[in-house]
């Protein structure tokens, strides 16, 4: 590993930290898990993404990893901030986490006091041609969250609306610990419905 | 713990190991992982059937558990568990694992080889008063499985159709030492499409 | 495994989730660790002897099991219990934890309270013979532990006195949930010297 | 955390799996278990001092920590690393693993073969005053490795001797990933009596 790693590993292990202590972001770890992933700054491939083995998941009541930090360890999570790279190489992390109705207008509402951009990707308006072929969704994906944004990357959104595939809502940043603390003060403000 | 609960513990944790060193079964679990349970001769809720708190995820190319087995560790799994035994009191364990259309055919076969009744819950059937329901599903998906397989709780079915839900294969039996080893053998012996 | 061995591995992991649960313990656990161990009814080797395999050690200020129960994951121990069977058949299970001089009056005290033989195996007297043959010391050991108790297995005995080997006190008993409450019960009632 | 912190715990980490990797360093593992620990460039205390919560024990047969990586998280060697940088300033990682006569004589011999000064605490030469204080060895000990080394901090040394206490031997350098890529090819080449 080079010097760049190091440094990256060790971002990435105090960011989980903080995931793994905020009680109240187990809440928000939808069934397929969460994932947190960091690109180096000149990232090509998935395996240029550090994520984390088994990713997150609910432990006695707590979010913890499953397995390790790792370089390549992401395959979705990472090819959708590759993909976003290519219109914003400021973005370098993300994580991402449950989506509900009421999470999504609780959301749309908290991007809005932050001063943050918000968007969508409904999956109903997908190309059959696209959805019918493995791999090809991401780039359709992120250009349609660009251009409910308006073009700009947002930071955050989320995707619906797909048989067979639960939604979930993703926040991106230029560094792990940043968006993980964003995410857990996210966790800590929410409180779900009723 | 009374003495039951005891064996139980016992036969919980001598199936997971089974699951744990079968690396093939890797490649069957879904992303929103897999859960194995087991239920008291006498159950009634989910505090009477065991599971994996956490589920079982996917960790360096293999299947780990991700947190401890104990009572009322699993909602959805148990739930099931607690519904089938209305119709066939023998059920006691079941597993859950990935479902696709390759894996589907696949095990329609196997279970034809093996004498085994299979079913299928086609959740584009469910009427729309039940799914909004939280909770009100499970009575009418066993009931759905169980009418698709001639009135006989079957022993492998799966689900499909929903948005939002990725599909699950479900295979049950009296005893997670019996469906641990029936899910391996199947995972070993199943190889994807291609 | 048999119908035995379901049920003395559900004992253990009970018994191991209430060492974990007791914070105050991990001031009792010594350098080499501590081991808990559990011998079937008719155990002849190491082998029928659950223990946990690479012990429980001390991580963030509670004590954790570093893997699983497991027969023969343990030798000292399981030798030590195999050895006091000799004497008495009704000692199945055993736990190890410090001893320091001000720890060791007080276990003396307790013993006396609790109505518990106590005991001590003074190593300056082992015989040179003994201490230079791999494995021949457990024999002597326990012979010298049943003497100085008075021809009885001692509750609670402690070993001391030899260069290069840390010494430890033991608390055996029947079954490993007991011994582990016993042991906890003790934890929490000690309070160091100062 | 600050820089510093970041690049040092991603090397942690990296020195940490090369030694889980490392199946035959487990037969070096002592009972009182192994710590790997890195200091900060201008360490005062063992606050500055990253080590592994709870060591790294042997599980499967393989090492494995039994914790995260963490500031302060050790005692003895952050003290004993503290103390050989008064002495050395270019000393700022360290590891401890088995003693046995065979190994002495064979880490001797590795010593001379590579270069490296070797050296012996011998702690019967102790003073009484010394020993029953509380913190008060590690000056000691590190003064007596240097004198024993002619006056530099030697690449190995070990300690032994003492009532009550397992022998260790300890191998610094100036990074944790060239201290465990020393610590495994010695692991990889030595192989035990008989």
């Amino acid at each position: 590993m080079d010097e760049e790693g190091f440094g990256m590993l060790g971002r990435m292990m105090v960011a989980l930290e903080e995931i793994e202590g905020c009680r109240e972001f187990a809440a928000l770890i939808p069934e397929v898990r969460t994932n947190l992933v960091y690109a180096r700054a000149h990232a090509k491939t998935r395996d240029d993404v550090f994520a984390i083995d088994g990713r997150i998941t609910v432990v006695e009541g707590r979010p913890r990893a499953a397995g390790r930090v790792r370089f390549g360890a992401s395959s979705h999570m990472a090819r959708l901030i590759i993909e976003l790279r290519k219109v914003d190489l400021s973005v370098r992390a993300g994580i991402d986490f449950a989506n509900t109705p009421h999470l999504t207008a609780w959301l749309e509402d908290h991007c809005r006091t932050k001063g943050w951009v918000f968007s969508v990707i409904d999956r109903r308006g997908e190309p059959e041609g696209i959805k019918e072929t493995e791999g090809a969704s991401m780039p359709w994906k992120v250009a349609e969250a660009v251009r409910m944004a308006g073009g700009k990357v947002p930071k955050i959104f989320y995707e619906t609306g797909a048989v067979g595939k639960e939604p979930v809502s993703v926040l991106v940043g230029s560094d792990p610990i940043e968006v993980a603390g964003q995410a857990c003060e996210i966790a800590r403000k929410y409180h779900g419905p009723g």
